[in-house]
């Protein structure tokens, strides 16, 4: 089974991703908690390439080229054997933050976005939890932790208000695997309701052909 | 004017791009001299991923995506700008060159790279100059210089030979465009040649409507 998280900066996502490994794990399975971009030796360096610098460091082109290699290269080594093994796949942020940080963020390149990832990725997670949060609120977290890779955060609330329209959106068009959660609650109260969602999912996979 | 040069490791293709621009900028004309994978500060630094390690550090795929990150970014801070200046752009290597060593070097995913450069290049030079030489020679000169970017060179005679018939394919595919000229000459008797088909195809160009 693989899940993604995503989420505005600051919406919580890696801590969920995180609990729910543990809850997972605390049943028996075997889990794998990972992220992107990054997620694997290559693709960390290039993460590192693309998180640091100038907002204008790249154009919407090349860093979703970059972001594309550091999946392909994730997929590759991590996930897909990963999943071949039987594990359980937990990744923060995947395909979709692509689709609207790369795709919607700077200009519209989301039919762009959505050509590369079927021609080189080709994958959609099972289930993806949307960690729904108000835009202003995450901010302000995002803001409280800003280190070294800061590249998006710098471009303030308006982003912040159109990525999360636009993840609403996404959640809209791909109803099946997205579970929208409300984040604007204690982490332990979101947790439950993933765990929840999660188990659900699980057994309707088991009982698909 | 676009300009490439394109051949195997070793063909002296870099040393033909110099004379080239050398002799242009004799003649008055504004060059801009570059080389891929890099020739912009972003794709040198992609450059320096994807040249060092291991020779399996990354797959085709992401080799593929990577190059073309770079390329991107060298097309729209170098290139375009150069060109749409009116300016004399020489590259050392370009699209033809990942066509070969991403398209075929290890297996065959010569359509998935064209399909790529359709996407998110979309340009060709004008005239591109295959520097063709004896593959064993080839890779003796390329040897005697290896420094820490060595990545391909570790393939060996095999890949030498194989690139070598692949590029001559090349050649036969974009006629308008290929020029082979015999390498296995003196570099003063090679440049010759490269400076008379250039002035060909400017006065070519020029004629056109």
């Amino acid at each position: 089974m693989f899940i993604s998280f995503e989420g505005i900066d600051g919406s919580g996502k890696s801590t969920q991703a995180r609990l729910l490994a543990e809850a997972l794990r605390k049943e028996g399975l075997d889990v794998v908690l990972t992220r992107e971009p990054g997620g694997s030796t290559g693709a960390e360096e290039i993460r590192a390439l693309v998180l640091q610098g100038e907002p204008d460091r790249w154009s919407p082109h090349t860093e979703l080229l970059l972001f594309t290699a550091a999946r392909r290269d994730h997929m590759e080594r991590v996930i897909t054997p990963a999943l071949t093994a039987g594990k359980v796949v937990i990744c923060d942020r995947f395909a979709d933050s692509t689709r609207m940080y790369q795709g919607l963020s700077r200009g519209d390149i989301r039919a762009l976005v959505d050509r590369l990832h079927d021609m080189m990725i080709g994958r959609e997670p099972d289930l993806t939890f949307l960690i729904d949060i108000d835009p202003a609120v995450g901010l302000a977290r995002a803001k409280g932790r800003q280190g070294h890779e800061e590249r998006f955060e710098d471009f303030g609330l308006d982003l912040q208000k159109k990525m999360r329209a636009g993840f609403v959106d996404l959640s809209h068009l791909f109803p099946d695997r997205f579970r929208t959660i409300n984040g604007g609650r204690s982490p332990e109260e979101v947790a439950a309701d993933v765990l929840r969602y999660t188990q659900d999912m699980a057994a309707d996979l088991k009982k698909a052909p």
